[in-house]
């Protein structure tokens, strides 16, 4: 049917077009289905109780504050308990440094709001996430890639990217999304300073960092970056911008997270911010800080890193077991996902159909390379399934790539 | 201090300086001011019980499916309920028409995205809502105006304006803010049937469209289109987007609007929030669902109707008792603004300093013109303070524009 929207949309909606992280959730919304496809928390550990207790003195004691309009910035106590947060790992801020957003996402569309112009070229990992791509393009932004391997971002062709002029750096350091592959050390080093010889920025997207389990916590970016500059003991105005969330150390349908930024930076973030949604839910900001302010978080997070490590070694197990030979997959050290990489000769698009087939889903890795590649690789999500679920799950995706090997299905 | 931001920011941003609502709320939040500034719901009519009550259901019932990622279009018992209340005012569409939104100002921010291009122009009226001018300057929208009167936009200026080509038509029918003015039955036809001759699309925003405290209701924009067009009962397709929100009915702290479109609207809508925050708080979605579902709202609406009419008395029988002659003012039929005419001769601007000395403030009403004009004009909000404290601000109010009319204050 024709109707008078047809010819009326903006040229940058052109670039708008995948909706791949979309369609895959509706996926994993058939119940026969065991889905590695999304990035779902394990609903299971949501500390619902303490949620409700939480909402019920926010209303019981200041709801008609929480329920009002709020400041762009946001709720000061909250942004104050995200600095102290901070402060642990040696992020030294003050409030004006932090900005609350609605989700890590928001984060990612309001950078491209105030620093991309049509044909920026931004320098990404490849792959990286999705969700930053989808942002960024609506912009109008172009991409210039840097490979990864086991060590993350391969820093040895850093320069040689760097030299194409990208407006800045973004990088995922610790339980990439998609490969589960964290930046060592060295190369966290490296970046800062090459980063800084060129004068790029980068914007640091730390999601996942508190869920490691097992190795060593390696220093953010934005404090290797505030050492190797010397800064002075006042508010950060380093070189790294830096976004963490409560989505998945708390709940992502509350939708919070935040950035931390120069201050000129928030100053430019809260005014784009103001035209893109006023504030982020005063109820949800308060609720968060009263559930967070006793130390609550600590010991959840514990409890989180047992599960999704559990379910962690269930999926790696479970590989080893089912998998054919010639599959290869990454080994993370925490956070929600590892990475397959299929032989050569077989597409992970095609294994997924057999998968669906088998009732399992995972994402094809293709879409996570802006620049082209991956069509062998593949992103399972351990965090949502139980152990069992998990094993049966790995095994179905087994059957699935023996099927297309051609080979007798050996189980 | 340098720091290597200063020269990264994108050209957009340039048009981002404004900052005049955050600003002005900063005002209100000084407890010793009576502010008629804001745009602030009565924070004594939120139904905190209720909504604590719904929260509590939610989690104790559907907790982990609450605190989880959500779809992109919204809760779908939500948007269902939605589709219910627009068919009262014989707006009949299904759920996909509906797109849930974090706060009206974010449906906003999704229609610059989707529609404007740099250097498109918009129609608007002149005086408008400012939240609109800011969210899409951030997209380049360059914007001409028609001017408003009592009856609303002067739609015999209309053909002019639309012969300039403009990407769409903006207007707030009902209790229009800033002005309060009420756009006439007879104007509302004249605009549908012109936007379809000229091969416009209109965007009809409507938060106040329920509080309305005497007079009749008046059918929407979206209706009067598709009757004009008479339209087959199928799911809504024509040259209107209606825009309206939970903010001024329940809460504006949970951040709910909703958009009814053309499916293809909401197709790229939905594409656009996708990369702009993935989804609307799940949890919020639900819990105002509880709130709503059982006719609450309506019993509702005519306590806020009660209140805000009182109110909106209180403040035109004040400002008859204590402004000088030669000042005029609207005489809203609802809704939470009325709008002030100084003497030629004074500025708003000026009289405001005067006002905030007297621990009284309002909002001038010049940046509510984007082509220029208004320097003499000011927003008055009647919602968010009580009868008595409206009666001493607005005599406050008398006493400072009698001192910049340099005449000895008779009060």
């Amino acid at each position: 049917m024709q109707t008078p929207w047809d010819h009326r949309f903006a040229q940058r909606t052109q670039r708008m077009g995948s909706s791949v992280i979309r369609e895959l959730l509706k996926l994993t919304e058939q119940p026969d289905i065991i889905s590695f496809a999304g990035g779902l928390p394990a609903p299971d550990v949501f500390p619902i109780e303490e949620i409700r207790e939480a909402c019920n003195r926010v209303l019981d004691n200041i709801g008609q504050y929480a329920l009002q309009y709020g400041t762009t910035e946001g709720y000061l106590p909250l942004r104050e308990l995200i600095m102290r947060h901070s402060a642990r790992y040696g992020i030294n801020v003050k409030p004006d440094n932090i900005l609350i957003t609605s989700g890590s996402q928001q984060a990612l569309d309001l950078l491209g709001k105030i620093l991309i112009n049509p044909g920026d070229r931004i320098l990404v990992e490849s792959p990286t996430y999705l969700g930053a791509l989808q942002a960024w393009s609506a912009y109008g932004a172009e991409y210039v890639t840097v490979p990864m391997d086991e060590f993350g971002m391969v820093t040895d062709n850093l320069e040689e990217a760097l030299r194409s002029g990208p407006k800045f750096i973004y990088v995922l350091p610790n339980f990439q999304n998609p490969t589960g592959v964290t930046l060592s050390a060295d190369r966290r080093q490296k970046l800062v300073e090459l980063a800084d010889r060129y004068g790029v920025p980068i914007v640091e997207d730390d999601p996942y960092g508190q869920l490691r389990y097992e190795g060593e916590h390696l220093p953010p970016i934005v404090l290797m970056d505030k050492e190797y500059r010397e800064a002075s003991d006042s508010a950060y105005a380093g070189n790294v911008i830096y976004l963490s969330t409560f989505s998945k150390i708390l709940s992502p349908g509350i939708r919070l997270a935040w950035v931390v930024a120069p201050p000129i930076v928030i100053r430019k973030l809260v005014q784009a911010k103001q035209g893109a949604d006023l504030h982020t839910s005063t109820f949800n900001q308060i609720m968060v800080y009263e559930v967070a302010k006793g130390g609550f978080l600590d010991k959840h997070i514990k409890l989180i890193r047992d599960v999704y490590g559990e379910r962690r070694d269930a999926m790696l197990g479970a590989m080893d077991a089912y998998f054919p030979p010639g599959v290869e997959w990454t080994h993370p050290e925490g956070g929600l996902f590892l990475w397959g990489v299929l032989p050569e000769n077989l597409s992970a698009a095609e294994v997924l159909k057999s998968a669906i087939e088998q009732k399992v889903a995972f994402v094809p890795g293709e879409p996570f390379y802006p620049t082209g590649g991956g069509h062998n690789t593949m992103r399972l999500n351990f965090s949502n399934a139980t152990p069992d679920k998990i094993r049966e799950g790995i095994s179905r995706m087994g059957k699935a790539i023996y099927e297309k090997l051609g080979e007798p299905v050996a189980l």
